[in-house]
Protein backbone atom coordinates (compact mmCIF):
# COMPACT_ATOMS: atom_id res chain seq x y z
CA UNK A 1 0.00 0.00 0.00
CA UNK A 2 1.37 3.49 -0.55
CA UNK A 3 2.53 5.71 1.95
CA UNK A 4 -0.15 8.33 0.69
CA UNK A 5 -3.08 5.86 1.41
CA UNK A 6 -1.33 4.66 4.79
CA UNK A 7 -1.60 8.11 5.84
CA UNK A 8 -5.49 8.69 4.43
CA UNK A 9 -6.36 5.76 7.07
CA UNK A 10 -4.28 6.84 9.94
CA UNK A 11 -5.96 10.32 9.52
CA UNK A 12 -9.82 8.65 9.25
CA UNK A 13 -8.68 6.60 12.19
CA UNK A 14 -7.33 9.54 14.37
CA UNK A 15 -9.88 12.09 13.22
CA UNK A 16 -12.77 10.03 13.43
CA UNK A 17 -12.92 7.41 16.02
CA UNK A 18 -16.28 5.70 14.32
CA UNK A 19 -14.01 4.01 11.91
CA UNK A 20 -12.38 2.36 13.73
CA UNK A 21 -15.71 0.64 15.16
CA UNK A 22 -16.56 0.19 12.27
CA UNK A 23 -12.99 -1.11 11.33
CA UNK A 24 -12.47 0.77 8.41
CA UNK A 25 -9.67 0.24 6.08
CA UNK A 26 -8.16 1.79 3.27
CA UNK A 27 -6.72 -0.12 0.72
CA UNK A 28 -5.28 -0.46 -3.22
CA UNK A 29 -7.65 -0.94 -5.65
CA UNK A 30 -6.30 -1.79 -9.22
CA UNK A 31 -8.71 0.45 -11.34
CA UNK A 32 -9.95 3.15 -8.77
CA UNK A 33 -6.45 3.81 -7.26
CA UNK A 34 -7.84 2.93 -3.59
CA UNK A 35 -10.77 1.34 -2.11
CA UNK A 36 -12.41 1.88 1.30
CA UNK A 37 -13.65 -1.15 3.31
CA UNK A 38 -15.58 -2.63 6.08
CA UNK A 39 -16.25 -6.01 7.58
CA UNK A 40 -19.89 -6.84 7.31
CA UNK A 41 -19.72 -8.65 10.83
CA UNK A 42 -18.75 -4.97 12.65
CA UNK A 43 -21.49 -3.47 10.63
CA UNK A 44 -24.10 -6.11 10.81
CA UNK A 45 -27.70 -5.01 10.80
CA UNK A 46 -30.75 -6.63 12.30
CA UNK A 47 -31.14 -8.74 9.48
CA UNK A 48 -27.23 -10.07 9.22
CA UNK A 49 -26.41 -7.96 6.25
CA UNK A 50 -24.23 -4.77 6.25
CA UNK A 51 -26.31 -1.98 7.99
CA UNK A 52 -27.55 0.57 5.14
CA UNK A 53 -25.98 3.39 7.44
CA UNK A 54 -22.64 1.87 7.70
CA UNK A 55 -23.11 1.48 3.80
CA UNK A 56 -23.77 5.38 3.66
CA UNK A 57 -20.78 5.74 5.96
CA UNK A 58 -18.47 4.02 3.88
CA UNK A 59 -19.61 5.52 0.29
CA UNK A 60 -19.70 9.03 1.62
CA UNK A 61 -15.69 7.86 3.09
CA UNK A 62 -14.72 7.30 -0.48
CA UNK A 63 -15.67 10.45 -1.96
CA UNK A 64 -14.28 12.32 0.93
CA UNK A 65 -10.87 10.12 0.71
CA UNK A 66 -10.83 10.81 -3.33
CA UNK A 67 -10.65 14.96 -2.16
CA UNK A 68 -8.24 14.10 0.47
CA UNK A 69 -5.89 12.65 -1.68
CA UNK A 70 -6.60 15.57 -4.53
CA UNK A 71 -5.59 18.70 -2.49
CA UNK A 72 -3.24 17.08 0.71
CA UNK A 73 -0.65 19.53 1.57
CA UNK A 74 -2.84 22.35 0.11
CA UNK A 75 -4.69 23.38 3.12
CA UNK A 76 -7.98 22.12 2.48
CA UNK A 77 -10.92 21.39 4.86
CA UNK A 78 -13.74 19.06 3.35
CA UNK A 79 -17.06 18.60 4.28
CA UNK A 80 -20.12 17.25 3.04
CA UNK A 81 -22.83 19.25 1.61
CA UNK A 82 -25.83 16.60 0.35
CA UNK A 83 -25.87 12.94 -0.05
CA UNK A 84 -27.61 10.59 -1.60
CA UNK A 85 -27.75 6.69 -1.55
CA UNK A 86 -29.85 3.82 -3.05
CA UNK A 87 -29.52 0.67 -1.71
CA UNK A 88 -29.95 -2.23 -4.60
CA UNK A 89 -29.04 -4.95 -2.75
CA UNK A 90 -27.67 -6.59 0.52
CA UNK A 91 -23.97 -6.74 1.63
CA UNK A 92 -23.07 -10.42 2.81
CA UNK A 93 -19.43 -10.00 3.95
CA UNK A 94 -17.45 -6.78 2.78
CA UNK A 95 -18.55 -3.13 2.00
CA UNK A 96 -16.38 -2.20 -0.72
CA UNK A 97 -16.79 1.51 -1.68
CA UNK A 98 -14.62 3.14 -5.06
CA UNK A 99 -15.43 6.52 -6.08
CA UNK A 100 -15.92 7.26 -9.88
CA UNK A 101 -12.68 9.46 -11.02
CA UNK A 102 -14.64 12.44 -12.35
CA UNK A 103 -13.40 13.65 -16.11
CA UNK A 104 -10.30 15.97 -15.80
CA UNK A 105 -12.00 18.56 -16.78
CA UNK A 106 -14.26 18.14 -13.87
CA UNK A 107 -11.56 17.88 -11.60
CA UNK A 108 -9.14 21.09 -13.33
CA UNK A 109 -12.59 23.29 -12.45
CA UNK A 110 -12.51 22.37 -9.09
CA UNK A 111 -9.06 22.37 -8.56
CA UNK A 112 -8.54 25.66 -9.95
CA UNK A 113 -11.60 27.61 -7.84
CA UNK A 114 -10.24 26.23 -4.72
CA UNK A 115 -7.05 27.51 -5.59
CA UNK A 116 -8.33 31.14 -6.62
CA UNK A 117 -11.25 31.66 -4.20
CA UNK A 118 -10.46 29.23 -1.22
CA UNK A 119 -13.55 27.36 -2.21
CA UNK A 120 -14.88 25.06 -4.49
CA UNK A 121 -18.04 22.53 -4.44
CA UNK A 122 -17.94 18.99 -6.44
CA UNK A 123 -20.14 15.92 -7.14
CA UNK A 124 -18.17 13.01 -6.80
CA UNK A 125 -19.93 9.53 -7.46
CA UNK A 126 -19.15 6.46 -5.47
CA UNK A 127 -20.33 2.68 -5.64
CA UNK A 128 -20.46 0.13 -2.91
CA UNK A 129 -19.74 -3.50 -5.00
CA UNK A 130 -19.74 -6.90 -3.70
CA UNK A 131 -19.10 -9.95 -6.30
CA UNK A 132 -18.70 -7.94 -9.08
CA UNK A 133 -21.89 -6.31 -8.49
CA UNK A 134 -23.33 -2.86 -7.41
CA UNK A 135 -24.97 -3.25 -3.61
CA UNK A 136 -25.32 0.52 -3.85
CA UNK A 137 -24.88 3.78 -5.59
CA UNK A 138 -23.67 7.37 -3.48
CA UNK A 139 -23.73 10.68 -5.09
CA UNK A 140 -22.28 13.46 -2.91
CA UNK A 141 -22.04 16.72 -2.82
CA UNK A 142 -18.76 17.85 -1.08
CA UNK A 143 -17.44 21.58 -0.45
CA UNK A 144 -13.50 22.07 -0.29
CA UNK A 145 -12.67 25.74 1.61
CA UNK A 146 -9.16 26.49 2.53
CA UNK A 147 -8.24 26.04 6.92
CA UNK A 148 -9.21 28.89 8.43
CA UNK A 149 -11.90 30.32 6.07
CA UNK A 150 -15.12 31.29 7.68
CA UNK A 151 -17.72 28.33 7.23
CA UNK A 152 -20.41 30.78 5.60
CA UNK A 153 -17.77 32.35 3.27
CA UNK B 1 -39.58 6.42 29.14
CA UNK B 2 -42.09 4.33 28.18
CA UNK B 3 -41.19 0.73 27.60
CA UNK B 4 -41.70 0.67 23.87
CA UNK B 5 -38.77 3.66 23.52
CA UNK B 6 -36.72 1.05 26.20
CA UNK B 7 -36.95 -1.88 23.76
CA UNK B 8 -36.60 0.22 20.87
CA UNK B 9 -33.48 0.88 22.41
CA UNK B 10 -32.06 -2.50 23.41
CA UNK B 11 -33.25 -3.66 20.12
CA UNK B 12 -31.10 -1.43 18.24
CA UNK B 13 -28.25 -2.28 20.32
CA UNK B 14 -28.27 -5.59 20.48
CA UNK B 15 -29.06 -5.80 16.19
CA UNK B 16 -27.45 -2.89 15.01
CA UNK B 17 -24.02 -2.65 17.23
CA UNK B 18 -22.35 0.03 15.40
CA UNK B 19 -25.15 2.08 17.39
CA UNK B 20 -23.30 1.57 20.81
CA UNK B 21 -19.67 2.38 19.62
CA UNK B 22 -22.12 5.65 18.76
CA UNK B 23 -23.85 5.86 22.25
CA UNK B 24 -27.15 5.85 20.60
CA UNK B 25 -30.41 6.31 22.63
CA UNK B 26 -33.74 6.70 22.69
CA UNK B 27 -35.52 9.37 24.09
CA UNK B 28 -39.29 10.63 25.11
CA UNK B 29 -39.94 13.75 23.03
CA UNK B 30 -42.70 15.83 23.39
CA UNK B 31 -43.97 17.05 19.92
CA UNK B 32 -42.53 13.89 17.84
CA UNK B 33 -43.26 11.59 20.47
CA UNK B 34 -39.27 10.07 20.38
CA UNK B 35 -36.45 11.30 19.44
CA UNK B 36 -32.72 9.52 18.49
CA UNK B 37 -29.50 10.90 19.99
CA UNK B 38 -25.78 10.56 20.30
CA UNK B 39 -23.27 12.42 21.63
CA UNK B 40 -21.01 14.63 19.04
CA UNK B 41 -18.24 13.62 21.78
CA UNK B 42 -18.63 9.62 20.62
CA UNK B 43 -19.14 10.93 16.48
CA UNK B 44 -17.26 13.65 15.67
CA UNK B 45 -15.03 14.47 12.82
CA UNK B 46 -11.68 16.42 11.74
CA UNK B 47 -13.18 19.27 12.74
CA UNK B 48 -14.18 18.56 16.24
CA UNK B 49 -18.31 19.06 14.83
CA UNK B 50 -20.23 15.89 14.11
CA UNK B 51 -19.52 13.41 11.58
CA UNK B 52 -21.58 14.00 8.72
CA UNK B 53 -21.76 9.89 8.15
CA UNK B 54 -22.82 9.89 11.67
CA UNK B 55 -25.83 12.34 11.25
CA UNK B 56 -26.64 10.27 8.40
CA UNK B 57 -26.95 7.39 10.37
CA UNK B 58 -29.11 8.77 13.22
CA UNK B 59 -31.40 10.67 10.99
CA UNK B 60 -31.79 7.07 9.12
CA UNK B 61 -32.56 5.76 12.30
CA UNK B 62 -35.17 8.08 13.26
CA UNK B 63 -37.05 7.34 9.84
CA UNK B 64 -36.65 3.50 11.01
CA UNK B 65 -37.49 3.19 14.47
CA UNK B 66 -40.86 4.88 13.32
CA UNK B 67 -41.50 2.58 11.38
CA UNK B 68 -40.52 -0.13 14.05
CA UNK B 69 -42.78 1.30 16.91
CA UNK B 70 -45.78 1.33 13.82
CA UNK B 71 -45.67 -2.04 12.64
CA UNK B 72 -44.26 -3.96 15.71
CA UNK B 73 -45.77 -7.17 16.81
CA UNK B 74 -46.79 -7.40 13.03
CA UNK B 75 -44.11 -9.50 11.81
CA UNK B 76 -42.33 -7.08 9.43
CA UNK B 77 -38.58 -6.57 8.34
CA UNK B 78 -37.99 -2.73 7.49
CA UNK B 79 -35.14 -1.86 5.27
CA UNK B 80 -34.21 1.25 3.37
CA UNK B 81 -33.87 1.68 -0.13
CA UNK B 82 -33.13 5.30 -0.67
CA UNK B 83 -31.88 8.20 1.07
CA UNK B 84 -31.31 11.50 0.74
CA UNK B 85 -29.97 13.95 3.17
CA UNK B 86 -28.86 17.62 3.16
CA UNK B 87 -26.61 18.79 5.60
CA UNK B 88 -27.32 23.08 7.20
CA UNK B 89 -25.14 23.32 9.41
CA UNK B 90 -22.51 21.86 12.05
CA UNK B 91 -23.41 20.07 14.90
CA UNK B 92 -21.44 20.70 18.31
CA UNK B 93 -22.88 19.23 21.45
CA UNK B 94 -25.77 16.08 20.46
CA UNK B 95 -27.00 14.78 17.16
CA UNK B 96 -30.79 14.83 17.90
CA UNK B 97 -32.94 13.27 15.19
CA UNK B 98 -37.25 13.40 15.25
CA UNK B 99 -39.31 11.58 12.98
CA UNK B 100 -41.79 14.14 11.08
CA UNK B 101 -45.46 11.85 11.51
CA UNK B 102 -47.06 11.63 8.28
CA UNK B 103 -50.58 12.40 7.63
CA UNK B 104 -52.98 9.77 8.99
CA UNK B 105 -53.78 8.72 4.90
CA UNK B 106 -50.47 7.88 4.46
CA UNK B 107 -50.16 6.48 7.44
CA UNK B 108 -53.74 4.13 6.41
CA UNK B 109 -52.43 3.54 2.83
CA UNK B 110 -49.20 2.30 4.12
CA UNK B 111 -50.27 0.07 7.19
CA UNK B 112 -53.44 -1.54 4.50
CA UNK B 113 -50.58 -2.17 2.30
CA UNK B 114 -48.78 -4.47 4.53
CA UNK B 115 -51.25 -6.00 6.03
CA UNK B 116 -52.75 -6.92 2.45
CA UNK B 117 -49.48 -7.43 0.49
CA UNK B 118 -47.38 -8.55 2.86
CA UNK B 119 -45.26 -5.73 1.78
CA UNK B 120 -45.47 -1.61 1.76
CA UNK B 121 -43.25 1.30 0.84
CA UNK B 122 -43.00 4.75 2.29
CA UNK B 123 -41.36 7.95 2.45
CA UNK B 124 -40.01 9.82 5.55
CA UNK B 125 -38.86 13.03 6.50
CA UNK B 126 -36.57 13.16 9.15
CA UNK B 127 -34.82 16.10 10.50
CA UNK B 128 -31.96 16.88 12.84
CA UNK B 129 -32.29 19.63 15.25
CA UNK B 130 -29.94 22.13 17.99
CA UNK B 131 -30.96 24.83 19.74
CA UNK B 132 -34.46 24.78 17.75
CA UNK B 133 -32.14 24.82 13.98
CA UNK B 134 -32.58 22.26 11.79
CA UNK B 135 -28.57 21.13 11.10
CA UNK B 136 -29.99 18.34 8.61
CA UNK B 137 -32.72 17.49 6.61
CA UNK B 138 -33.53 14.06 5.83
CA UNK B 139 -36.25 11.80 3.73
CA UNK B 140 -35.73 8.19 3.32
CA UNK B 141 -37.64 5.92 1.41
CA UNK B 142 -38.57 2.88 3.37
CA UNK B 143 -39.74 -0.54 2.65
CA UNK B 144 -41.61 -3.20 5.02
CA UNK B 145 -41.97 -6.23 4.21
CA UNK B 146 -43.35 -9.42 6.19
CA UNK B 147 -40.74 -11.75 7.96
CA UNK B 148 -39.98 -14.72 5.28
CA UNK B 149 -40.99 -13.22 2.38
CA UNK B 150 -38.66 -12.67 -0.46
CA UNK B 151 -36.40 -9.65 -0.82
CA UNK B 152 -37.82 -9.73 -4.49
CA UNK B 153 -41.45 -10.24 -3.57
Amino acid sequence: MSDDLRTLEQFLHAKIPLTRAMQLRVVDDEEHCFAIVAPVAANVNHLGTAFGGSIGVIATLAGYSFLWLLLRDRGAEVIVRETTTQFLRPVRESIRAICLRPNDEKIAVFSTSFDRDGRATITLTTRVVENGRTAAEFRGVFVARRQGLSPAA
